[in-house]
């Protein structure tokens, strides 16, 4: 089957012919891959960057947002729960099963984690992805005719501002605001669910690009706020919120500026949460954060249960998605435009 | 009346017969001072520190940790609520009683707040101290014989780490454990909260002062670091939490160095808890944090309702109190004292 | 000032001319009443049923549910805050203002109340209302043209199913459902509230009448049920939501066979939300409510910071009202109405 | 292997030899039982009660709580997780593990679940038990020297009230209270939780046994009252409480006449956690729940990561055991024995 992979860090992956997983037995799934996302993470993989956060024995196929259809079923799924041809969306967060995190539906969080794509489990930039159990599959249905170039974001672009959302959601009542912060991959589906979850709220839509900034409007946005261009980002979001302030920042970015700029703008009260990782560290100022009682919440992509009601979302065609297809022969033009932030919404690989 | 006040910043308090309030009407009460804590804030204000977060018109009396006895009681009190002579805490968090944070009952997070001490409204270094409405006392009745100097400064060091630490109470079940760091004015009471609110938890004291550690034990720690002797606070921590690391650490400090330290002894899902002051900036690596879904929670002294179920503690004799007494015409001396870092516990000045 | 009050209980309210209140001092505020909402407690209340619960010294002015201009202020509440003309709606919760449930912010909920029209304290039905403290109002504002007709019913019947549904909006994310039962003058602000804080539900109005029905559809549900005609509520209820019943029913009506039939409509881990007081009893089975973990929440009311966000909502034109007017002499023409079930949403009374 | 199996509905349990399970394959692992509760609701299962609710081909072998020694293991359960003669617990509530409940980590609320001894699946009245998969084993570990007689009753009787009292440990601050009703096989457990998650409340034990009131105050009760012989309930337990009421009462009894007292002794804005199965109905008073907003919550069993909990409590040896042993042979002195009542704390079967 064809792949793409990694040789070599800081090399462009090796599109080649390798040989289908045979071992499809006990839990395990083949799938089929319909289409992967290309994330940030990857960039941060193949940059080598995480070499001894996560070593790997190279080659190895990253893409851990993956959906596709059934192909071959292990002999203890449980018997009709899957049919081949049946469109699937794959959890990523392949967990242990048994730790607290696990066992408490975090499977992300697992301590002894196994993700395609990030970890010697080969992810779906090919035409097959080995998932060692059916418990990381999630049924689609036909409800929305969802395709798989559309689910493979929701399993991480897609889902990861949807868990960060909803941890905040109990603090966007009427009256309230959110901002959030870059338009990118995660940000155009991060505007949409604070739509869809805060429908009593301000949205702002925060980012450098006013293209981008168009599609947050698009999306959902109430308001927009150009963060290269404004003067001062404080009394323009000031402005636009009565004065308050947002109670809630999501920032999908991570840099420092962008952490700083989202903590000036907090309501008394508010919370700043934050999925990008673009930074390396988190500044916030002490007292303005004590005196108004800010919570900082990091937060990790999500879990099954969440990607199911992201699934339901889109079902019910709530959820707009913005991306490129490329095949997978391809997938080093889509590194090159990602890389220089050329990509409008998610790139997806289509084997 | 004689009242300790500030005339110059940077200089020592003026200890001076000034009138007695005369104006106790409406739902006013002026209350005889038993006791007034003695706080690093208050270091803070007369150092000038905050003339421009918080603009004076001096002279003025400091002092917002205050208990004491009741003595004139205004006209639109209700009838029979407080009699002459009564014990009572006065809660300082001093609100405008209608905006959404005061009806919520987080008085002390008021838009508009008038804080004894800290604020136009004189505080309890003096013979009286004037309330401006009885919905800020707290009646402590006879239960457990508390006095005014135990009393006072559990309306701010020892209400400060109780809400701090009842805020990730739900994280503290068995097989978990809580780090609380500095053993001042706020950690003497925040190890024993961690211990009364988590009482299945290994709850370890840090700190650089081997005798406040000691005190420490005395306040229910079941383990203690020493921040300054030991080579490797993430080992050493890991060590006594079997490998996992703390759920949760309150930091009574605040300083870079402690809350840096405070996120690298995080168990995975962990929470810091900041309501030390001594520092600038909140720095938390982006990469961890997120991998492992810290949160990061600044909390700010404490509300009525939450007052009172210390003053309960206490009345049920569950809460060991550290502090030395000064007299009023003392004042200056216990603020040399504290600014040395020579008081154990708190200091309470009693006119 | 002319007043509609209970001389005798079971008999028809007089109309009469009182003095005005002339002692407007303190905190207190008088307002002129735009409207003044008849309720079903109004008529609990008339008929004597609750003359033990509520022992009042006739005669009596009924009216819990107010809106009006602010015609005279007292001498302490803050200058500035309110001004003579200006449009108010009237939290009904009039709580003490110390106990634990007045300062966590449920002052419905005060240990000891004195409720506008439920207590000695003399209610709306009036030209005027003396407010004993400006803490009791809630400023409406110009945004969205609110007129006191509106306002009136938002302080009781559109507040009271606001906080019901608030109390179980975790419970309804994307691919549950939510039913609302009774689409009286409660009901058609609850199913308002279903559709507006769980936009991703799917709202079941559940009633008698067709054409309260209709009304339902109008204000945001997506399905209706006429618990009168239909075979089997059950069977109907699983078709609506694919087999799995409803997350979470809030029973408007309370009356023995609404609570029954709604508990036998919940999906596992369901939650009855209950604010009707049509019954004596609420009867639960205790096998499946043990298998599926069912909660039952009784709600009262609302407190000060959910009519604020009441109004908001209205404000912001997202409310739609069903009222009736009628002029204060004809208000035992209302009562009447409202007793044999006529009146489509809420009457309002006019002054 | 011998075992203890219902042949006929209300007749005993016939003890004989079967064959040994030999399809130990997969994730599936056979533990030699040390250990086996007896619970009331194998009395209901034996007696024919839930036929209709639980259809089973008999004959079938009861036993639900369990613990043991792994003596083989599936070829798929991950090398070096378990090894043959470790001491397991084994969580009953064998769940599917992709609905909603499983991946939420309540695997005891699946919608698909096969109990051990209370479905086709065989349970713990038996010299071994296969276990479908190592995800329901809990390791035990040397800490507190447990032994399989203690450790079995944890996992029902012993689990129920922790996730009953800890739903509601949030309730349960300083001055506040809590009544466990009901001093058998759960309560036992019940009041010791209380206890433990509830440090600062007046714990209150209810029973009409007094012996079983004496065991409860050696298990941490504050104070008893017998509800056989007190004259009014209400006034007593009001006496307890400086007139509050508790405000929560953990019910493990269940009957109609239990769940009425305990909602009369409530306190405002109490709950009702209910885990007992002896009545058929919950009925509460509408219009005080109402007032009160009290809750009524069901709660079943426990999951996974609160049996690790009460397995650590365990170990810490802040659990107190009552149970009685008897070999597999006399398993029916002992159900008559608990049918009269007259087990004190929990029969453990010992194969």
């Amino acid at each position: 089957m064809l792949s793409a992979r990694i040789h070599e860090y800081q090399k462009p992956l090796v599109v080649e012919n390798i040989p289908k997983p045979s071992n499809v037995t006990g839990e395990a799934v083949l799938v089929r891959v319909g289409g992967a996302g290309l994330c940030h993470s990857d960039l941060h993989l193949m940059n080598g960057e995480w070499k001894d956060a996560i070593p790997l024995t190279l080659p190895k196929t990253p893409g851990h947002e993956n959906a596709g259809w059934v192909e071959e079923i292990g002999n203890t799924v449980p018997e009709g729960l899957f049919s081949k041809g049946e469109l699937v969306a794959i959890f990523g967060g392949w967990g242990c099963g048994i730790c607290t995190f696990c066992k408490r539906g975090d499977e992300q969080l697992c301590v002894a984690p196994h993700w395609p794509g990030l970890s010697q489990r080969d992810g779906g930039y090919s035409e097959y992805i080995l998932v060692p159990s059916y418990r990381f599959l999630v049924k689609v249905g036909k409800k929305g005719r969802l395709n798989p170039e559309e689910l493979a974001p929701l399993t991480d672009a897609g889902l990861t501002p949807y868990r960060a959302v909803k941890k905040v959601r109990h603090m966007l009542g009427p009256g309230t605001s959110i901002g959030v912060v870059g338009m990118g991959g995660l940000g155009a589906y991060g505007i949409q669910y604070a739509r869809l979850l805060a429908p009593n709220s301000t949205v702002i839509a925060i980012d450098r690009d006013d293209k981008k900034l168009s599609l947050a409007e698009n999306f959902g946005a109430d308001r927009t706020v150009n963060s290269a261009t404004t003067r001062n980002m404080r009394d323009e979001v000031s402005q636009l919120t009565d004065g308050r302030g947002v109670d809630v920042v999501l920032d999908t970015v991570g840099a420092e500026n962008t952490v700083s700029d989202s903590v000036r703008i907090l309501a008394k009260g508010g919370a700043l949460v934050v999925v990008g990782l673009f930074g390396s560290q988190i500044k916030v100022p002490l007292l303005p954060a004590i005196v108004n009682e800010y919570q900082i919440i990091a937060s990790l992509w999500g879990n099954y249960n969440e990607l199911k009601e992201v699934i339901e979302l889109a079902s019910q065609r709530k959820i707009k998605h913005a991306y490129q297809s490329f095949p997978l022969r391809e997938i080093n033009k889509a590194v090159g435009l990602l890389r220089r932030g050329q990509i409008m919404g998610r790139a997806v690989i289509v084997p």
